[in-house]
């Protein structure tokens, strides 16, 4: 396994911070003239329930709602208005960012027609779903053309209602400066799930054009809950993580070698474990391996953890500090730090602050590697137009407080990825 | 928080083992003259696709089954006759065990009628599902009966066919001696969830027999998986403990405080970092806690982790060295070792071997609980007639290499349940 650290800067240069997890979105009605006349009326009904539902979380929560935006007033227009969005990107000492869809996580007032963003798998109909998806990618290739190198978009494609309508908007997409992924329905609901070979030609086309595909923190099995808001938050991370085991183990990856997927926002706590789990079953020595059918063992050319870093990247939004102490094992080539601008989960507008805490007993190339270097290798961004804007605005690691003669271990990697020793399995070379 | 290690014996005094995992079962045509005769037609149907199946593994997987019956041969037959199933356990060290269907797991010819036993949820006529689980359940009570003090008997209830059956099967079922809980489907399919209130009196039957309520590994999403193996095996666990959840937050410990649940073979590596989760919504200050619902918020007396080792009990099976390191932060008062006898998975009938390697570094007082008194105080098991057992045929500290030095640091758990200290829950007093 070659060494992610090897040669990266160690001075006290500003980072280069890519936040792998904002959000963008037009105020709903504002949608409309991205959105084909054809489904004008659907648009009209679905806009009534909006403007319900915003009455509703209102009433529910209103003090919440109230304060969240008066104290951000200004920054929240950041969702739609790109001026105000790299004021507070500059003030958060962020240099570059992926751009997922829904600016408004806590009225849901920015969302893409019909819900097509963080909610696509909720829609039934496929002309909404598509229609809903391009209003928004249109409205998107725009703003993303305000300042390219800055910004990464990531365009909504709702697989499960047509894979050839896919693969054509996804070769459209590639075509368009400041496009570099698409994020598909977080659940595949009553469709055959992401593993199945009919997909294969969306994959296809993500390896070609060079599109990450992604899976966003939002949807899970709500009707299991009965209303308690516990079962979700336990949940969700479950739901948005799953296609990863789809594409690995179904030997995605190998077909399309340059397919590459990020599950965001649902942390990476559970990472470790199940590349545990999964590195035992195709490298290690028990019994299950020797019942695992041929038929998918040789789907894996190599151990499951191996893909991590190349192909799978995790957007791991504010990362927790028990997340920070296990790098390692999840994959310090992998993790990508966010900041969920303009959503109140994560760290915006506090991001110095959170960054000047936590990063204290990282080593300097590790945090270069998961504040920007990983998401610059995942999505191949124009690093040194990067530098350029991080050189302005971005934190140093004298500002972060840390110290310049921490190293990592050289077997740091190896040691906590427990499994190799516990298991008998190789390391790979 | 209590000391669960207070007062427990730290002498060489031999274990008292339970197997918290262990299977038994008829050969699938000797259910029949415990299977109601209005369902024989369906029953002969049934015994058709069993035979198939057997053939079919055998082409599969010929050299496998062939080997696996011939080197355990008499030992396998323990499924079904007690006086084999006791030399069996009493090779192995094993003086009380907890006994689930399904004697077969390699071939599947020891399944209860239908597959009411590990696959119950598959079976959609609820008079075939109930004709099943009656019939091991007759043939169980028989079972248990031929050594009460050694055998805890797991009955079957497919609770998602009938709520006022499955009340009265429970309130029948605990006046038979050897019968101390029930298996309920791992998966609701298409009925409410588990959370769901419609369930309670199922809950409170519990609660009032004190009979003990299981999930049990076996059922998964399958038509997720595209027949891909290491789909399901990635999967399994997070299926098999979901019930767990379900009760939990939805608040059924504190309205059945004698109601008790164990999830069974699915281990016990995903509890800690869920109970981190779950502990920090009702516990932690961020900002989770502020949005979650008062519905919810009221539903949970206590932390979750709290509800560990009380109302929650973990069918850890053959706990893997990572599970054991672990131990502290899953619930050294909740994880209940089990060798899974008779199926190929467990540590049967090596298990005297494993216990020799995998405990040397675990003080006694950890051991008395993990190996045996976790199970007693679950299943509410008469500890001195397994005391009588134990001393005959249970190894000793010594003879697991351990060593009678060897003390528990007092702030082991707290320790290990590090988001106490990371998100400032204040410990449980």
């Amino acid at each position: 396994m070659s060494n992610p650290l090897e040669g990266i800067d160690q001075s006290n240069e500003p980072y280069i911070i890519v936040s792998s997890d904002t959000h963008a979105g037009l105020y709903v009605d504002d949608y409309r003239p991205y959105l084909e006349s054809s489904v004008h009326p659907q648009f009209d009904e679905w806009l009534a329930t909006r403007h319900e539902h915003r009455v509703m979380v209102e009433e529910m929560n209103g003090a919440y709602v109230e304060q969240w935006e008066r104290d951000n007033e200004h920054g929240l227009k950041g969702a739609y208005d790109p001026d105000i969005r790299d004021e507070a990107l500059d003030a958060d000492g962020i240099a570059g960012e992926v751009i997922f869809a829904d600016g408004d996580a806590v009225t849901g007032m920015e969302a893409p027609p019909f819900g097509a963003g963080l909610h696509a798998g909720a829609i039934t109909d496929p002309t909404l779903a598509w229609a809903g998806a391009r209003a928004h990618n249109r409205w998107l290739e725009e703003f993303c053309a305000t300042n390219p190198p800055r910004r990464a978009g990531v365009a909504l494609v709702p697989v499960t209602h047509g894979v050839e309508e896919s693969v054509k908007e996804i070769h459209a997409l590639a075509d368009k400066p400041g496009i570099k992924g698409i994020m598909i329905p977080t659940m595949w609901h009553d469709a055959p799930s992401y593993g199945h070979e009919m997909y294969d030609p969306v994959w296809q086309a993500c390896h070609e054009t060079g599109l990450v595909v992604h899976t966003h923190s939002g949807e899970a099995d709500a009707v299991a809950y009965n209303e308690n808001m516990a079962q979700y938050m336990l949940e969700v991370a479950f739901w948005t993580h799953r296609p990863l085991w789809q594409f690995l183990l179904s030997g995605k990856f190998d077909r399309f070698p340059n397919f590459k997927y990020a599950p965001v926002e649902c942390g990476s706590w559970w990472l470790g474990d199940l590349l545990w789990k999964t590195d035992v079953m195709f490298g290690g020595t028990n019994w299950k391996v020797k019942k695992m059918s041929s038929r998918t063992h040789g789907l894996i050319e190599r151990l499951p953890s191996e893909y991590i870093g190349e192909n799978v990247f995790i957007g791991a939004s504010t990362m927790s500090k028990v997340e920070l102490r296990r790098r390692y094992v999840n994959g310090v080539d992998a993790l990508m730090w966010g900041t969920d601008y303009p959503h109140p989960e994560g760290s915006w507008p506090n991001t110095r602050t959170r960054l000047e805490t936590d990063f204290q007993q990282i080593p300097i190339e590790e945090t270069r590697l998961l504040l920007g270097l990983n998401a610059v290798k995942c999505y191949d961004l124009d690093a040194d137009a990067l530098r350029v804007i991080a050189d302005k605005i971005g934190p140093t690691p004298e500002q972060l407080n840390q110290d310049p003669a921490l190293r990592t271990d050289p077997n740091a990697i190896r040691e906590a990825r427990w499994w190799f020793e516990d298991y008998g399995v190789p390391w790979p070379s």
